[in-house]
């Protein structure tokens, strides 16, 4: 039961591991040059404050969820890793949401504010960035299962008094 | 014992509630419509996707928060409270960071997306929908001291076999 315990939390750490490089990778490789009306348009995720952010959030939650791995179950340490684990969790819903918000004002503009659509000239950018999206939501539904899970192991074993 | 720590539960939940209530108030009365070279511009939330989020996402822990007091500590409901902490915790980290997002392009634009920054025609809009997030923030922050308190609370009196 136990050897299960593990594997099923090794599983977990590694895909979210595996989906956060992903989403940070895929996001720092978007840029495209375009031009539009005979002016230059380059278009590349550092140019946007939420979008550093997520690539930051990702890299780190990528780490953490690999070193976490080395954390010997039962240690003290273990019973912090809840803790960092709800930690890394917010992190990864405050990129996916500033990412979401900007990129939804880069496809649909926002007319009342005089924001116009970008994605229809930088088509390429705009998949790559909704790719890092869908892969850093994946990261996100993986770490909120491990949240869970963590939940319902550490409520377990303390009880095993009798 | 029981009882300290039955009433920092409480103080923490009512001031969850009433910053959330504040942050969801502040942002749905934020109006201003303003003249800019000739073209009437009318700013209010509802024109932005991420802050109708806003005001929806501290709407729901607002009443939450009131809802849970409701709930008799050490029930089968109270173990389901932390679980529900935990995704309102991040529901409203959420909400802070598109609004934050979207902020940010309404305070500063984007020059690379030729975005214009708008809070410059429209300065009480943007003064309340600061206030809004400030409010907010306040709200997530005791959010994530009740979760940490709740972690602690859940474990604790599990162990109390001998």
């Amino acid at each position: 039961m136990v050897k299960l315990h593990r594997l099923i939390s090794i599983v977990l750490r590694l895909a979210a591991a595996g989906a956060a490089a992903a989403a940070a990778i895929i996001m720092v490789i978007s840029h495209e040059t375009a031009t539009f009306f005979g002016i230059e348009m380059e278009a590349k995720y550092s140019y946007t404050p939420s979008f550093v952010f997520f690539v930051v959030a990702f890299a780190v939650a990528s780490a953490y969820s690999l070193l976490v791995l080395l954390v010997r179950p039962g240690s003290t340490v273990s019973r912090l890793v809840l803790l960092t684990d709800v930690i890394v969790g917010m992190l990864l819903t405050g990129a996916v949401a500033a990412t979401g918000a900007i990129s939804d004002v880069g496809k649909n503009g926002n007319a009342h504010a005089g924001w116009l659509p970008i994605c229809a000239q930088v088509q390429a950018y705009c998949g790559h960035v909704a790719g890092a999206l869908i892969s850093g939501f994946v990261s996100l539904v993986v770490y909120f299962l491990i949240i869970m899970y963590s939940l319902h192991a550490v409520a377990e074993p303390m009880c095993s008094c009798h």
